[in-house]
């Protein structure tokens, strides 16, 4: 049975100030729920409608399709729903590479980030304050388990980039053309707004544009979409 | 004023039955309208609550706030909606790169393949008959134009496939390394579904079998998002 106030707080997680004020978010499904339990994240609470998950009893409360139906944040609801700690975030590690985002605001776009970080063995994130939660639901669906691998950092990014003391690079439209140029294995690449690109405020701590070219005859593509851009660039930085 | 035969029309056109039926599909939005109305496609009715568009005057209709509401299909309905003609396929071209789809069932992810496709001056996408229309009003947000550039065929892939007289790559999890194989001009690059990749029906056409490294310590990320995927061999098959 689920009490007033459980549905209350769960679904106020759906807002970032929630989130931030209890220190909790959300995951659901069950996929995603095994790969964040495999994790080093502490569960607050499973709600469940099967009793298929390996968890201590006082961590798991069964409830019906109907309350499931109250609390979740999805059209079709799953079958669980975890209510998790959000972690500490962890110190930057500059030796590495990083990738860094000004002001990316879709929940997909950011998920897919993450989850190409992971990919590419990137461990840092950086994001500024503008940049959507990487706890907003959308984005914990959309990382498939990636969250837990890569730390999201909410930073001052202007600060940090200055003081960073290594290459910043940026994809621009009119940089140096990617696949010509020489890539570090460490640095900072920034990726910025899905409409606006990168801001004067940050352009100005670039200290590498980089571009990556169009082909095709008619060349009427507008743009690339920022988390393909991600990709296409980390590949690059990665490749030998 | 709209009839409501009219609101009966276009909102119909949300499933692919009726668009296929009508060989009409809908776009919305000042932006990707304007796009589509500087292409080949043909314009049915242009349905706006402004008169900032350079339309014949038979061609549009003022329509209320209210109206725009009732036949949108988005949450949050811009000032426009547009009626365009579905098309006819254009012949495949098989001395170009060329990407298939099997079984890709996001419209976000088709379109932002479709604006890959463009970026990369890929002209024909294939996509197996389970692939999500690519007349989908989801599909035609994501493409952000690009579907005016690249010319989609739905086809009996196994048939086409093996037909085409030319390499068949496919990205699989065991593949040959991509950034250490030799890739050719032309081709088709098979990409599959986002939960099971390609079909045992289609890998058997598949000649080469190509793979995007994974990188980091842990190796935890299960796999690449396929328009992330679509990205990165795109790349490697343009750069020189």
């Amino acid at each position: 049975m689920l009490s007033k106030n459980q549905i209350k707080l769960i679904t106020s997680l759906k807002l970032k100030k929630y989130r931030q004020q209890h220190k909790l978010f959300v995951a659901e499904g069950k996929k995603t729920i095994n790969e964040l339990l495999q994790s080093n994240l502490e569960l607050e609470q499973l709600y469940t409608t099967s009793l298929e998950f390996d968890v201590l009893n006082n961590l798991i409360t069964q409830i019906s399709d109907s309350e499931l139906k109250k609390i979740s944040f999805l059209k079709t609801p799953n079958t669980a729903l975890a209510v998790f700690k959000i972690p500490e975030e962890q110190p930057i590690d500059f030796k590495n590479l990083i990738v860094a985002l000004d002001n990316v605001r879709d929940p997909g776009n950011l998920g897919t980030i993450i989850r190409l970080c992971d990919w590419f063995g990137v461990k840092d994130l950086l994001c500024n304050l503008e940049t959507v939660d990487c706890y907003n639901p959308k984005v914990i669906q959309a990382t498939m388990g990636s969250i837990t691998r890569v730390n999201v950092s909410y930073v001052d990014l202007k600060e940090v980039l200055k003081n960073a003391n290594t290459d910043i690079f940026g994809a621009f439209m009119d940089g140096e053309n990617v696949y010509n140029t020489e890539l570090p294995n460490l640095g900072i690449v920034v990726l910025g707004n899905e409409a606006n690109g990168i801001s004067n405020l940050i352009e100005k701590c670039v200290t590498k544009r980089v571009s990556i070219p169009r082909f095709g005859e008619q060349q009427m593509a507008e743009s690339l979409n920022v988390a393909n851009a991600t990709a296409i660039l980390l590949s690059e930085f990665k490749r030998r």
